[in-house]
């Protein structure tokens, strides 16, 4: 990003330099956190120093208006949190700690003001609570809102989790509750007279925490086999952890832990069940862990739960038990851009 | 990006999951060029093994249809080479070294068969050519075809080049020759059917070359005292290096080095002077060079010119001199995405 400061009259900025000012202004405070950055915005690019002993993770993210999030339902702070913590997420799937983040911003000229204000403010509080400060990014215009987060961050290279490696026998966690951050979309969705931002379900889609202390803690300890997060839904999500590894998997229906719907939301497309296969959004992590490690694994880690759903095969396969134990195929209904979700 | 390969059936892949395999298919011959790659596509993210006592460069550039280049004008083999090239050229402008980039992009369905093949051709010469393999990226849809490339570079943290660096006395230089690259964009938007693509202007335009092997050379021989790209035009990229550095500079008019314009495209309002000064995407590298070092600095380097255009100065202004002697205020006309570019 480019910087310009105390400039005299022949140098007056131009409306782009005005809005990285903006943006040094609300975001560059954090910068201090992090003693690895030589160079952050206000250069052609940032310069980095890297840990020592330490693989560097490398991953980006859109975030586009209309795809992933409504211009005029989602408030602009938590578009700067979700943009942030949605490209963290991969990190913590990887096993690894934040480094730090670049920011590609395109904006219509209506959204450089009040709106560009509170997303830098949600975007800071993301960066501020992960530990991963903004070192760089590009500003256009456009009609739409566009977003693009890449994230650098660390990780031992002997505990990166991959999810390539799971092994027939494993059995299959995943964190948290899943099905929440859809039940929010669509509360979100319903609502016309503004919402309660303490609504559970509804923080968990505005504001994901991705589960960067339990993905380092499973990969430190060497607990996990295989690991990825659950963005576009378990029923999308599952088949490419399997695809990846070579094997497929039973789920239990049951086991899997799904959002508490009140009985006015209860519909017959929408239980807690098609809801925890096939809502995106969530970032829980799904990994799976040995045999014999299985003892070893708490029932929650720092508030967050951790649940057995199933076991991986060795027929490559994917199959949902029911109660009654009848097993059918996992219906894949998950969330893909070029398809649009499937009706249910 | 996700990765599914040598799928059953009932893991048969979704449409993103086919598109990324064509981007691997076509852009993941190029890994085994960089042996710092620990895990490519196919995962939750990328892992690199940092080189020792490098410093990591970051950086990431938009190139969106309709803003930086036009669907129906420029062929998709053009927008995958310059959407990688741009990038490149701020890891020349620090001069470093590319080490790998991810891509982030968005696509109509219409433009996933034959486009994107021609698209990841381009992608893939490029990145071939300047060492830079693919190592992941996101991929959606969208109406209008959106490009993000962020690159990682590397270099000797005390050799590395900044904007923020330049001094009063300091020769200002510019590689190659300004203008040529705006030229290239009149030729093509004046095409009705097809063009010449050996025009040497327009390959300036559609392929452009970042400045890798003079930056690295100019670091490296601390012969540079500070660098930038001129992505924007020298009327906007010099008034950004100057306020970095606290400075001011007088250019002067005969000294530039202009594209050379045919009988037939001279008109009032697009002399080889204005294309020079305003016109953008020509990613020549702006440097300053000490009195002390000027004779150390060659004609030309590797077929690329080096061209003295004037000195940097105490005095915060930006003035142009013109043949006669005359100095006027150098007036700001180049690129600002949200004014557009001004008229001349």
């Amino acid at each position: 990003m480019k910087k310009s400061k105390h400039l005299p009259k022949a140098l007056r900025p131009l409306v782009e330099a005005s809005i990285l000012e903006q943006i040094e202004r609300r975001c560059v405070g954090n910068r201090g956190h992090n003693s690895r950055v030589l160079l952050g915005i206000g250069d052609d690019a940032a310069l980095l120093k890297p840990a020592k002993s330490y693989a560097l993770i490398l991953t980006c993210d859109w975030f586009l208006e209309g795809t992933h999030f409504l211009r005029d339902k989602h408030p602009a702070d938590a578009v700067g949190w979700k943009c942030l913590a949605r490209a963290l997420s991969d990190v913590a799937a990887m096993g690894g700690e934040p480094v730090c983040f670049l920011l590609s911003m395109a904006l219509p000229a209506t959204h450089t003001g009040l709106w560009l204000d509170q997303f830098l403010r949600g975007l800071r509080r993301a960066a501020e609570r992960f530990g991963c400060p903004l070192v760089g990014g590009d500003t256009t215009r456009n009609r739409s809102i566009l977003l693009n987060v890449s994230v650098m961050g660390k990780v031992r290279p002997d505990a990166a989790l991959r999810r390539s490696t799971a092994r027939s026998g494993d059995i299959l966690f995943t964190s948290g509750r899943l099905g929440e951050a859809e039940r929010g979309l669509k509360v979100l969705r319903g609502s016309r007279h503004g919402f309660d931002k303490r609504d559970p379900a509804l923080r968990k889609h505005l504001y994901p925490e991705p589960r960067l202390a339990l993905g380092r803690w499973l990969a430190e300890s060497r607990l996990a086999t295989s690991m990825m997060d659950i963005s576009d839904g378990l029923s999308t999500d599952l088949p490419r952890l399997c695809a990846a590894s070579g094997v497929g998997a039973q789920i239990q229906a049951g086991s899997i832990p799904s959002v508490r719907l009140r009985k006015n939301e209860q519909k017959h497309s929408d239980t807690p069940l098609t809801l925890a296969l096939h809502g995106g959004d969530g970032y829980e992590l799904l990994f799976t862990v040995s045999g014999k490690n299985l003892r070893r694994i708490p029932r929650s880690f720092r508030g967050v739960s951790l649940t057995p759903i199933g076991k991986i095969t060795k027929e490559r396969t994917l199959l949902l038990i029911d109660q009654t134990g009848n097993a059918a195929p996992l219906p894949n209904r998950g969330w893909d851009p070029f398809r649009g979700r499937n009706r249910r």
